[in-house]
């Protein structure tokens, strides 16, 4: 159908793959928190490639049973040592400051100043990545290393940031299908140089909308770009009239790693959402595991809790905090695998195929098999085992289109491959032996 | 109960389980097809031993999305070789005649008379069974060393064939029982010169029918011998009306080799029908494998298609396509073995007593247990394990006939023989401390 | 909550623990059985702990299908040997006499005498117990070493018992809670020197009572002291209009052996009091196995019929039957040991703190997560694990609480303790973050 052949098509073109990685250099070094010039500055540039709306929601709105935040900016930030070098510089990575740290001047000792920095004693020459969200203090980030060889002394401390009335923004790009009926993928943009847990999930997501506008569909699709939990929160707070167009919905993260394929199931737990990923998984040829839902994660929390309950499910490679490079500098550019990332991609385009193409038809002729050779569907083509499952196809999808059953029942009872149930279905329409019952 | 005894009585009779071969061999030599005077011919042979219905179905006649096709009718067919022998004959074995042939006169080379000859080069000594409905054309089927020894030449091909207006004939029997519902028995009767894969069916079906004309029964039984396929939709398209009166049924078919029993379930998959006959294969004492139901196989395609939907399972030994002399001149009456109908029939029997005895029954004093000592059921005789069990039958079936649960729920649950159960439940009933609440 | 402080404190008074054996010691050499003096002066003993009601039902009352039986009551019974010496003698073990033998006096010979007399060749030290209910007969118990000492010559029987027109009794004694809905305990009290089969579960459900009293319920607890089978046939039979108050219930019996848990589950299999108590195994620590309900074993019988169906389960250590001492001389108080004895009281006071906690709850801000920070429940406090599970409890209850979900389904959904969840309940009930929606 549509879809499956513009896929082909799209994926040929060498920006569509290739695209992926420049996207996150470009990325990379920008310094995101949940508001402030980092989130608008990645905007930007997600929105050069694909026509992004930027809402901005001001400081003090109230979203549910939260307030947006003051907005965060950063002139910059650093520590003098004892003899006057500079020795942590966030300039020189955005990690090196604890986020939204608060503004603050000072001169101190050594052992004043040990509580407001952190390393990670377990890799030594890892920066530790560190958030003061919903706390007014600060802090720096630096290696074990570099922590251990501090000398005894006067130390000064630049944090030259900025906490106040401003907005919290977010991007969101809606891709419209012959349908109001919304399928939802949700990516969080407030991690600063940080690969996996952040960019993979953006250039995923930019690509697929960017595929998205060139194809025909018959659901719509919305992709959010949000600061975690507060922008997911804001978003449902100010769409929550609209929030059960939504059928179907995917939050993208750490899909980038080597590692196989993690989906964390929605709320509902058999949602078609699950059922749709669950069937690409399995037929995806990468290692995966299922995990039930659970209440701890990432947006997800949102949009499954029980005033909303969404049909949203989590799909990641290695889950956050089953890698060790997770939430360090160590989660880089080089940590994410090209391969990975065609892979996500890939696996969301077959989630999508499932869900634009699954249906429930009804059998015209319902009382005992139609006469097949006449039409042409018995023994029709050549072509061995595709031929039989073919054969097959129809048998099923005759014998089970009782209006109960849609195509990925009929799919998975058979044990046939939805592509070959969906082409054989097709086959029937043409020979008006199948009639949609409804969509799926 | 009625049939239990009877059916003691009835397999002790020689002529009962003796009668099957016999059977067999009378319609062994007929020729076989979907329509002509085979098919009568095997009606008269069976309707010999019970009193069945001959139906004649016009030829161009509509079954829902099919049409009653030409009668077929052989009078000869050979091939003779260059030296003016009689290479291949039909009178000698009808599978050499591609059933359902077109009829030809002509005189071709070897090289042109090739493709009209099949053989089995993976068995050499074997003559295949081919069949040419629904596409005009001719054919021979020969062993593979015979169509190696054909030398060049000019051969002589006859085949002494007519295809022409005329009937689709298909035999109907029914057992009268105390009530209208029906327990369906359908064979196939299209197959020429084959053993299992159709006489099995047969042989066993018609001795059913008769031993059953003998009982006395609560339930009504139906038998049809009728062609494949085109039968069994032709019989339905005649009673659409009453199908429904249809409470269970099997397809019996290669039930006569030497392997274990395969059922294959209806389409609802836990009708009654396929407990009862799962329940009968767990008790019975020969290996057996339990197939879900799929819409490829025998006439349960069409009872089970999704308008009709009925609960017809389909009983076999080996399945067709998984023993080698499937379709070819292997399956012969040496491929039967007495042994494996009459374990076939006594299964059927089985099956069929659990139809006639399972109901669900109420407890007429469901508050606390009765006092069972006082009306004999308490310990009442001796003989250790099986008391022991009718006791415990007793117990679960007062605790369980609430209305809910059949006789053939609390074998299950309790773990105990059915046959115990309702030797109990009969006890209970002459104790006026259960009541039918309806049948199961 | 109040009961769980309640049972720790109590716990520690050194009569409720030790308590127990010297009850047991006091009623084992009462001569107890259906009816008669012996039940009298149990549920005195019993009453002398806790405040029991004594019922007494006149001989010849009708109980559904059954009669309460003649009194039963003894004033000796004893066989003298050809020399005059007294060689079985009720006085000195009241399981030498066959429960509710019939009066009999008379000389006779050893031969005559035999089949009065039972024994276990088996075990040839102890002395078996059995009952001569609902059959008038008379006999006695002995070791099968005296029976084989036994010489030829005349032996004089004294069976000096009446059966007559009296009462059958029970005791009856109700914890009232805050609202009328029960737990029922029961136990029975027809066995005569016996300690696991009826001591050890009068000891444990006393102690219970009596620590019920002293605690602050939400439920309402009722403990019947009865016959076996008649007693609660009588019982339910006079509380027909009440017995749908009882919406748990546990029989206690053969608590005190040294083998592990045994739960038999209700007739329902799924009702709150099973997944309570298996909810309790699983958490207690020691080795346990669950039955599914059959009809055969203690008063669950008659409380779990068709026409009660109560959600009654059964807790026993080693079943009855399972263990070589039931029904000897060798079930005696050596036979029950303290730590099970304690064990299985604890036990119970587990199931009771589930019941009393359980409730289906509902998330007063159900749409997204609330701002858990501001309310000091999130990363409230230090302590590690605890600590994490109890975070964790938040999320999953918020999440969960749709009203659909109790907080045991929440737990045992998460996998985290009840009581952190149920700590966590009240934690977000007090922020008013959640709010009754009924109880479980």
């Amino acid at each position: 159908m549509r879809i499956s052949e513009a896929k082909t098509e799209l994926l040929k073109e060498p920006e569509i793959l290739g695209g992926m990685r420049p996207l996150m250099e470009q990325l990379y070094p920008i310094c995101r928190s949940i508001t402030g010039q980092g989130v608008r500055d990645t905007l930007e540039v997600i929105g050069s490639r694909i026509g992004l709306d930027m809402v901005a929601v001001p400081t003090g709105t109230q979203a549910f049973d939260w307030t947006v935040p003051k907005e965060w900016n950063v002139k910059g930030a650093y520590i003098k040592g004892p003899n006057g070098d500079t020795v942590v510089d966030f300039a020189r990575l955005n990690l090196h400051l604890v986020n939204y740290s608060a503004p603050f001047r000072g001169v101190m000792s050594l052992s004043d100043l040990k509580p407001h920095l952190h390393s990670l004693p377990e890799h030594p020459d890892w920066v530790p990545y560190r958030t003061s969200y919903y706390s007014e203090s600060w802090g720096f980030c630096l290696s074990h290393n570099q922590l251990q060889s501090l000398q005894d002394g006067s130390y000064e401390v630049v944090v030259d940031t900025s906490l106040g009335d401003g907005v919290l923004n977010y991007g969101e790009f809606l891709v419209r299908g012959e349908t109001e009926r919304e399928v939802l993928f949700s990516c969080h943009i407030c991690h600063p140089s940080l690969g996996n847990d952040n960019l993979s999930g953006i250039a995923v997501a930019t690509t697929l909308a960017d595929m998205l506008t060139r194809m025909k569909t018959r659901l719509s699709y919305r992709f959010l770009f949000i600061p975690g939990t507060i922008g997911s929160i804001v978003w449902l707070s100010r769409n929550e009239e609209w929030a059960s167009r939504i059928v179907h919905g995917l939050v993208l993260t750490c899909i980038g790693d080597a590692g196989g394929f993690t989906y964390k199931r929605s709320r509902r737990g058999d949602s078609l959402t699950d059922r749709y990923m669950e069937h690409a998984l399995r037929r995806f040829g990468v290692p995966s595991q299922i995990q039930d839902f659970s209440p701890y994660g990432y947006d997800e929390r949102q949009f499954c809790s029980p005033g909303f309950d969404l049909p949203v499910g989590c799909l990641m490679r290695t889950p956050h905090g089953c890698y060790p490079e997770y939430h360090t500098s160590a989660d880089n550019l080089e940590f994410v695998k090209q391969q990975s990332l065609e892979e996500s991609l890939r696996l969301c385009l077959d989630f999508i195929e499932l869900a634009e193409n699954d249906a429930v038809l009804v059998n015209q002729n319902p009382k005992c098999e139609p006469q097949l050779g006449r039409r042409g569907l018995y023994k029709a083509v050549g072509g061995q085992h595709r031929q039989q499952d073919f054969q097959m196809a129809v048998l099923w999808i005759l014998n089970q289109s009782d209006g109960q059953h849609s195509l990925l029942d009929i799919a998975e009872r058979s044990g046939i491959d939805f592509a070959t149930i969906r082409h054989a279905a097709e086959r029937l329409q043409d020979a008006e032996l199948l009639r949609p019952a409804g969509r799926a």
